[in-house]
């Protein structure tokens, strides 16, 4: 007998409040990116909103993602096809809101390859 | 109908165990810095007072910081403008406590580039 | 008197939502990896399983991984000696989900020497 | 009128699952080190308990550590004047217990410098 699961977990609502978008990088592989990587171990597939956040300019929505049952998908911020189009901004802090209509987990990394080496930093942003 | 949400989110109390602000640092792009990174998704404006931990000296206070309503600010520890005046030591270990008086997001992140590559580290801190 | 614990401590359903095991890596001590580190402080060895969840495939199931009572173990996503057989993907975003039969903490870290320095990432995936 | 506290925080139990002390390092300015960094804002004195578990060897106490009210010590586990004395093996894969009589809060950072450049990971670990 499996001790796994194959219900739904994770939150709807999840907060990523260091979120940055560099434009310079020299990587050899990789440009610098960030990644909002999403989890559905769920039997549903979840819709996800995004709100970003900044100091002095309006909130820009992201509206409409889909993220199919039992799957994972990384999300770049630096791919408007992965985000209905919409480029963010670079160079600029911001602050990022995930909403989905099903439980999810979400985890945020960055790749930084401004000078030019390679750094990665991750974190579980904040949940409710 | 969107599932985004506009209430508030966070907590009031934040607790950062590990900062600290180097001294050195030769980046091509960036000098070393740390930033704590506040997220107001509410519908209010927060005003923020800090409390800086050391080990074998008293604490240091800094007060009254404020975050317009539905905005994203990385106050960068290295910066006394965003600080009230406050010049925070350098190469010295301390914590943060971060108490606001609204919910709030936090997230700590440091950059450093004392050897003299250029590295990330990032989390949510501990609230309450 | 001590104030040390030898009672169990975690959850049994641990959620990493960024992970990714490269091909590429020139490191001189270290080829990149990651690894999902496993810490057991309670009195009755645990059984774990996993589950990959990927973009466009089917989830791969690990099971049945040993970890005794009061250890902790650092099970490399590179090592099929340590997945019971399995051959994780390379150059494929996934992620993981842990089943414990027993609670248990996880800590999600990587170390990447794609371009070819070194660097390390490491976040507490969300529980349930 | 404030909005800081002075009550205490945090939690009493704490738990790293990637813990790694390098023997290899040929850092600039500093050697490779893991900090366990903690912070207490209580009005009462800490006194913590360290458990060091393996993979096959039984787990090291560390007992006694003392940490003033309203401070943050970064307990560097290549210090054996910080651990009582303890020698923490080098190039053993470990996991951190942390045990204290009042509540504190705990974050878990590395600096690796093996290759030779400089990389840091942090992370808040999981707390009971």
């Amino acid at each position: 007998m499996s001790n796994t699961s194959t219900s739904s977990a994770g939150k709807t609502r999840w907060y990523i409040a260091d979120a940055y978008l560099p434009s310079c990088g020299r990587g050899e592989t990789w440009e610098g990116h960030e990644s909002v990587c999403v989890l559905n171990v769920g039997a549903a597939d979840a819709t996800l909103d995004f709100i970003l956040y900044f100091d002095g300019r309006e909130p820009i929505e992201i509206k409409g993602l889909k993220l199919p049952a039992r799957s994972n998908r990384h999300i770049g911020m630096h791919k408007p096809e992965m985000l209905g189009g919409v480029e963010v901004p670079r160079d600029v802090p911001y602050g990022i809101e995930v909403a989905s209509d099903q439980p999810v987990i979400v985890q945020y990394s960055r790749l930084d390859v401004t000078q030019p080496n390679f750094t990665l930093m991750t974190t579980i942003p904040y949940a409710e």
